[in-house]
């Protein structure tokens, strides 16, 4: 049989069926409805020449060998969000389901490299708080020290949650061996953004995952009556916070695919009768360059120190969190451009906004790409998160083109 | 003896000993300790030619009949905000006072107009919400059914807690038969702002309380992933309201004592990640002149719309509360403004921003002059309110002054 996208689509629906209700997809990693969803797949594989097991961080790999044990991965992950869609990671796991299948039956089950599937454990950290969780373990970038206190809601601890699934959490650094031979990485998954739908695109080759730098900015004035309190007199930190909310947006103007995002603001005492005393803000800026990112963080804070001296406020910065740029592998790039010109006419070129386990695996200096499909309205997260199912089909079809240009390249 | 300024701060320490924690004054109305406060006044009148009785809305009146029936209104409140200065309502009772003590005296019990003084009940409506309750009574303004739901923060009733301190919610009324042969009122009051501090003078004669417009304005964008959505397909509700936030200070600008305050933002989802999809504010606008209030509120909203069109936003808006401005008596101002020339050297002529006892009586038809003392750091409703003891003595010396001139002006 040739490759059948609507088979990928199917189970797509399959899976849908089996683990969202009505408020949408509820596979959240290390709960029953994602080990239902991990059995599910394991039964599809039954007929397959293919090993499988999981790794000590709970990745599940699916390995089809060849005359080479160079391996090429194809992979993505099954769990999600609660209340989530039914695109967002498990389109990447069975389009290369799909895709596995092509190779194995194409190659009557003896492929001219190793090609391996797999389905990294808690992409989301909807329940813990820490996401790309198995795909750090295999990169080896994962602190496990900073994961022992993580506890859910509930109070349970990540290693008890974990433990419940089979995954050891002094243990999970072993994750690493299944680097061995490991020679591309491939994933495909839906934007998540309204870019492609804008440009009326259905498919892009990613150029990596922006870095991040995030920070939590803090304005400090002087509560004040709002009625006895001349204009003059004020230092409203509101007026310094409204400034670098504005000013963010000329600060990712300079650059062309920049984002600055001020996401929350609280305001102290926040009541109608007082000038604002505190404004507590936050920042989010991302780009794929790490100059770029260094310029655009050392600008915000030039400015939001303007702005409080203007003001006559003062401002504190304290990071959440951050990281670098991750770029993907030029010449697989250019494959994947291949690959969708051949496929769907017309391709793009764009980086990730959001993380992907792509991103842990270029970090362990793996050749990675991804491919990126049309979301619509840019939604995802959510229930209402959709692709036109045209656009699912040509985004298998693309991701078993470029498979098979990376093995040809993985054997040169 | 003659007029003793330093016995009326004497009297203040007395009761802030008598009525404050180590967190400040605590004589929030229809309390225990309010109920002290009150008594340890009673005590004071007992040596003086004076009737005295609390009204059918728990104001205290306490009379010197005159040669003339008509009457001169000296009055303030004893009432505090929780965790209150020492200063705010109380020093214009104990400057009353020590006024009426030092009239009784120089006319030896009959002045040529009756002198009465009243202590207001609950000024600030710190625990029912509900301020300006004693003289919205006398002026006949209140509206009893407004106020039979409003409980505090235990639940109690409004109409039980102020049954218990002897006043029939329904009677309340009746208070209206005080105004019987009022001629004119003065309130002295510290000015909780900053401006005679700035000016470096100790006393104003004050214009009258500005009106106010108070309204919530909620930005509606669309909430979108921080990451993968480019600044150009935004639809941020934070950007709509930060430029509302700071257009305001250049509607305010256009006219020389009008203050804009927009006191509140609350963002949704609120969260690093996500551009904001609402955004809720409140607007607090004030100025002495109607015309110019409603300027202003125009404006602000036709600016909100246009903010809100250029981010791509909707924009609701919706009214907390408003008051009309309230003129004080242009004769009464030109006394008061001769009675701190006489007594300070130079005087200042100032709105007040925030209401009073005296907008109240001014609203009923009585003519009404307030004068001001700077406050010290223009900090009140705290319990560092402070004003310097020299600048008290000076005030009560120009209060006597102008209840000299306005007996004067009364008789003729």
């Amino acid at each position: 049989m040739p490759l059948d996208p609507k088979a990928a689509v199917a189970s797509l629906k399959e899976l849908r069926a089996l683990t969202a209700d009505a408020n949408g997809a509820q596979r959240v990693a290390w709960t029953d409805t994602w080990l239902k969803a991990r059995a599910w797949f394991e039964g599809k594989l039954k007929d397959l020449p293919v090993e499988y097991h999981y790794d000590a961080a709970g990745n599940r790999w699916v390995t089809l060998p060849g005359a080479s044990e160079k391996a090429l991965i194809l992979g993505s992950h099954l769990d999600s969000v609660p209340n989530g869609g039914w695109l967002d990671g498990c389109l990447g796991v069975m389009a290369a389901f799909e895709v596995l299948r092509h190779i194995a039956e194409d190659y009557r089950g003896k492929p001219p490299v190793t090609i391996r599937l797999v389905d990294w454990a808690d992409e989301e950290g909807a329940r813990f708080g820490r996401s790309l969780f198995g795909s750090s373990a295999f990169a080896g970038t994962h602190s496990i020290e900073a994961d022992r206190g993580r506890t859910d809601r509930d109070g349970i601890r990540l290693e008890d949650a974990v433990r419940q699934c089979g995954v050891d959490i002094d243990a999970i650094g072993d994750a690493q061996q299944e680097r061995k031979n490991a020679a591309a990485y491939l994933e495909l998954h839906i934007e998540q953004g309204p870019v492609l739908e804008r440009l009326g695109l259905p498919l892009a080759a990613v150029l990596g995952t922006k870095g991040v730098e995030r920070h939590a900015i803090t304005f400090f004035g002087q509560e004040a009556h709002s009625g006895s309190t001349p204009m003059m007199d004020r230092h409203d930190a509101l007026a310094a916070a409204a400034k670098l909310a504005l000013e963010i947006r000329n600060i990712a103007g300079k650059h062309p695919d920049a984002v600055c995002t001020m996401g929350s603001v609280k305001t102290f005492p926040g009541i109608v009768t007082a000038v604002v005393g505190r404004c507590e803000t936050t920042l989010d800026q991302r780009d794929l360059d790490a100059d770029v990112l260094a310029a655009m963080f050392a600008e915000a804070r030039a400015k939001s120190e303007q702005f409080a001296a203007e003001e006559k406020c003062t401002v504190e910065w304290s990071r959440i969190w951050n990281i670098e740029p991750v770029p993907f592998h030029p010449h697989l790039i250019d494959l994947c451009e291949e690959a969708i010109r051949e496929t769907a006419g017309k391709s793009h070129r764009m980086p990730s906004g959001p993380l992907h386990d792509a991103a842990e695996v270029a970090r362990a200096g793996i050749p990675t790409v991804m491919l990126f499909v049309q979301s619509l309205k840019g939604i995802s997260h959510n229930k209402i998160e959709d692709t036109q199912e045209e656009h699912l089909e040509l985004a298998v079809a693309a991701f078993d083109r470029l498979a098979s240009k990376t093995i040809a390249w993985i054997q040169a």
